[in-house]
């Protein structure tokens, strides 16, 4: 395999990383029938590539991720969403591993998405881009890494809805991927996961500064709807006993209750926050886009419902990592991929993890988590002798 | 005890059913500090009193309740909320029993509340109507238990906040409380169930046609804002389970899904559902204090945080009920008001239905919640010689 695709790369900016822009001749194939053309994909490395190229380690991001995995936001100056994870000395070690990380198409970080201007009108694409599904991020990817001149990936890995891009990788793309690191996520978005998005986004398209998905164009931003739509899934990210421990009923304010609709309670104004600080760095649009792709996601129905089948003859090696308070992405979820996994005969290891933090533990500092991902790595590393 | 507040009742109407008017004279003292008068209390009764007067449940409301308890609502024409539970034969006999139920105070079917006019500017009332609390409403209730001239309940009851009611009943007034049966209820309102209801207030706030709660005074309505928050709130009513079964990824159309925004899934139609009919039905500022009124809620912080405190003494019969997939007031919040009641050496039954209906089962066709309550009321009324 030759690098095909590849366009001369923009330099590292400050703004969006690196990106690769494919022209007319390089459309992406999207699932709801439509193709994309010009198209660009961003993204950012870290680490260095070995000479076999075979170092190579894919981080997938989850709803509201990006591509900065491992280094300052650009918008927000914090660091990088997996930075505990993900750099030297890491447990996903950017001196051994040339880690990648893309935002997803119809994300809104420099990838082609709503927020981005359609190179036939030069006007913002909004409702105009097509829907994407969780196979057409994964596909966008497989071109990036075309480009990039890598066939095969060491492992590729993430939480959430990049636990989903994971699995399907490995469904997808069988011989690229050695192994794989599903991490709180599931083969199938529930029902309940479903109707919370759709509060999400009938939050956000209840804005009238939402403006039909062409607030661009009229200079707005539906900012009170988006942070509606995150605060009710910020609650779906953490657990009850972690929501009772961090902030139980204390008072914003020590001389007691206001008999107001101010914030009294302390996990209110934790979520106005969570709410203001989301819509300064992320389109509303996008979280359309992103959150319809995750509802879409059940892969065993591109294998006539049966989930062992998207696996049959994969020879990856899989770790599946679960959280016991994670109720968004529940380890029964995650058990039922270990269980096809072992219908298909493929390899895998499953660790739950016990913690009280729900679903937002892969994000945070969880020494087992860390530990599983290592030791599997080095394992994997020493088999393909990765240095 | 003398019907001392004693008004002319107004006939039974097809819009409100009863009320009580109370005068300057009869303030109703809030808890904010301060004094409601005159004012109103909406009301509806079924079965007779008897001589003794010594046959008289009360139903207590929840959230989005009302006064209709066992007979069609005035406005959607449906059944009442609980007429499974209370009517001639059912487990709550109105052959047997004179059963009140009163629309809270703060509430919205012709209890004084913010979508009502502020008798003294003759405007309705917005947000200039002081914020309630559950005590609060019990109080009011109170007051019309004296108003109707019944000194004593032989049970109080309801689910959800009207479990909570039912609590509060029991500490504020336990010589008038023969017994108490609250269903799937709290001691106290959890930082995750205040999240959650800040969601849905910061979702109508964000309405522009909520219009800092003054609404009625510019002839609009926050239905979106509303529907939202109904939407959020429905999906902590039901359990995950409950929802995979009765919807699970189920489309909308056979044909597959649209690739677009409208409803694919049937549980997403399924809410816009829940949240169209709602705010027919429903005013929004109401949803705004009645649910402050549930965050406020913290029996125990009356008693220097020691529940048991709460009921020293009490000569009240409990029956407490929970059920095993809800996760709004779970089994182990209803559980720690059974052992504060054990540690006030009270009178207490606890039973946990198995059910994967979640929070919503107390309103459904629950057998052994219906076998419970009849059981219980049995004994209770043999004990009190109620025929």
């Amino acid at each position: 395999m030759g690098p095909k695709f590849l366009r001369p790369l923009t330099a590292p900016d400050a703004e969006k990383g690196q990106a690769v822009h494919f022209g007319l001749d390089s459309p992406l194939t999207l699932d709801g029938g439509r193709t994309l053309a010009p198209w660009t994909v961003a993204y950012m490395t870290y680490g260095t590539l070995n000479a076999a190229r075979s170092n190579a380690v894919l981080v997938c991001h989850a709803l509201t991720g990006d591509q900065f995995v491992a280094s300052a936001h650009p918008v927000t100056g914090k660091p990088g969403w997996w930075e505990t994870m993900v750099g030297p000395g890491k447990p996903i070690d950017t001196d051994r591993f040339f880690v990648i990380c893309a935002n997803v198409i119809g994300g809104c970080m420099g990838t082609s998405g709503p927020a981005e201007s359609d190179p036939v009108t030069g006007e913002p694409y909004g409702l105009s881009f097509p829907l994407v599904t969780v196979r057409d991020m994964v596909r966008a990817q497989a071109m990036l890494l075309d480009a990039l001149g890598i066939e095969k990936l060491l492992c590729v890995t993430g939480g959430s809805m990049g636990g989903m891009q994971v699995l399907q990788w490995a469904a997808s793309y069988p011989d690229r991927v050695v192994s794989a690191v599903p991490i709180a996520c599931a083969a199938r978005h529930s029902a309940q996961n479903i109707a919370f998005h759709e509060v999400g986004r009938q939050a956000i398209m209840a804005d009238p500064d939402w403006h039909g998905g062409a607030y661009q164009r009229h200079g707005s931003q539906p900012s009170k709807g988006l942070a509606v739509a995150r605060m009710a899934a910020h609650i779906t990210y953490l657990s009850e006993a972690a929501l009772q421990r961090k902030f139980g009923r204390n008072l914003q304010n020590r001389n007691g209750i206001s008999f107001a609709f101010t914030p009294d309670f302390q996990v209110e104004s934790y979520l106005h926050h969570q709410g203001t600080t989301f819509v300064d760095r992320f389109d509303a649009n996008s979280y359309l886009y992103i959150t319809r792709a995750m509802d879409y996601f059940d892969l065993a129905a591109d294998y006539n419902g049966v989930l062992a089948e998207a696996f049959r003859g994969c020879k990856t090696r899989f770790c599946i990592i679960s959280f016991t308070s994670d109720w968004l992405f529940p380890t029964v979820e995650n058990k039922r991929v270990a269980h096809a996994l072992n219908a298909a005969a493929a390899t895998v290891s499953f660790v739950e993890i016990e913690t009280d933090r729900g679903h937002d533990a892969f994000l945070l500092d969880e020494p087992e988590m860390f530990a599983a991902v290592r030791g599997f790595l080095n394992v994997v590393a020493a088999a393909q002798g990765v240095a």
